[in-house]
């Protein structure tokens, strides 16, 4: 005997992304940036992260040129890294985290911050039109903003989802207020996480194309 | 210059957690559930996850001693085993994905349902005794549960946080109202990810200890 529920994946993904337009109000948002927002939303299975979204103009377009051009997409934890659906990626972009990269530790004990906030200064042979996502740290979110303010290259656009208590909302805010001429898109506030900084790259590569 | 942020890795757990518990009621929980719910809520940055979590007596303790006797972590996706603080594992027990295994394709079109459904066809022999946490897939989750109708051995406990808006509540309904007398701790409704499955796993484990 076998429950009664919805097995075929292509049908899940149809029924999921329907019901989010249907209940999220997608019109304040540029049609090019609706999809990325349906994605965030299938992340996290809350329509009321639509009100926390925020983002500069062109984000969008900016990331999706840079995935195209081949650049590489720089994480802070391994967790973001096994989110993006690789077969969207538009030319098999390197996904590199360097979280525990063996430089890390010592680089951290150095410069006196977290190891999250450390690998971001070993990303600087990278940096350059890269995108940049993060999805669990604070510490890489405003380690990032210090070493492109000390002159490190710039990104292509940086996806900021630090999630949490101490240094997530006033990180994003950080990043709002002055992304440095980068292109950005964000969740204000507490709410964050890997699985949606995964979903806003599977979404600059593919749109609402599934791993099915 | 440098941004005043918190760059001490231990600082930011402290006051993550000290600012869970003043805003969240934990007091509706036995006290050896407590730092479980803590990194739920902590993984989301949500307090308001409080009202959405459910377990069945006992849970933890399952959980734990399970750990504690070497048992094999069994996880529907890639991000929840990378999720998991390997250090705080007791008996440096397994953290098995198998929905990458190429068995899982063939599986799942022979038996009508998704990947993440088909992997917990090829469970059977770790499933006894096992920490079963799924963090994506209602699919997997409504699968188990049928495996588990169908003769399948039990796991020790069921960490069940499918999320999004086709079948993760109503799976996770499914597993509360009958869990098939195994403990269980989940999240009702839309809301779940893996980050909470490795938050929960991480609890079990190591209550509030961290990696740093």
């Amino acid at each position: 005997e076998q429950m009664d529920y919805i097995r075929d994946p292509a049908e899940i993904y149809r029924q999921s992304f329907e019901t989010i337009r249907r209940e999220a109000d997608l019109g304040q948002f540029p049609p090019v940036l609706q999809p990325l927002v349906i994605r965030l939303i299938h992340a996290c299975g809350m329509v009321e992260l639509l009100d926390e979204i925020a983002f500069s103009e062109g984000a969008f377009e900016a990331g999706a040129a840079a995935l195209e051009k081949g650049a590489p997409i720089l994480v802070d934890v391994e967790m973001v890294r096994h989110g993006v659906i690789r077969r969207l990626l538009p030319a098999e972009n390197d996904v590199i985290c360097l979280l525990n990269d063996e430089r890390v530790r010592p680089k951290a004990e150095e410069i006196g911050n977290t190891r999250s906030a450390a690998q971001v200064d070993l990303w600087d042979a990278h940096l350059a039109g890269a995108i940049v996502a993060i999805g669990n740290a604070p510490t890489a979110l405003f380690r990032l903003l210090e070493r492109i303010d000390a002159g490190a290259p710039k990104p292509a656009i940086i996806l900021g989802f630090p999630v949490g208590f101490v240094g997530a909302a006033e990180s994003k805010a950080e990043l709002i207020a002055n992304s440095r001429g980068i292109p950005y898109i964000a969740v204000r506030g507490r709410k964050g996480g890997s699985a949606m900084a995964s979903a806003a790259i599977n979404a600059l590569a593919g749109g609402l194309g599934t791993n099915v």
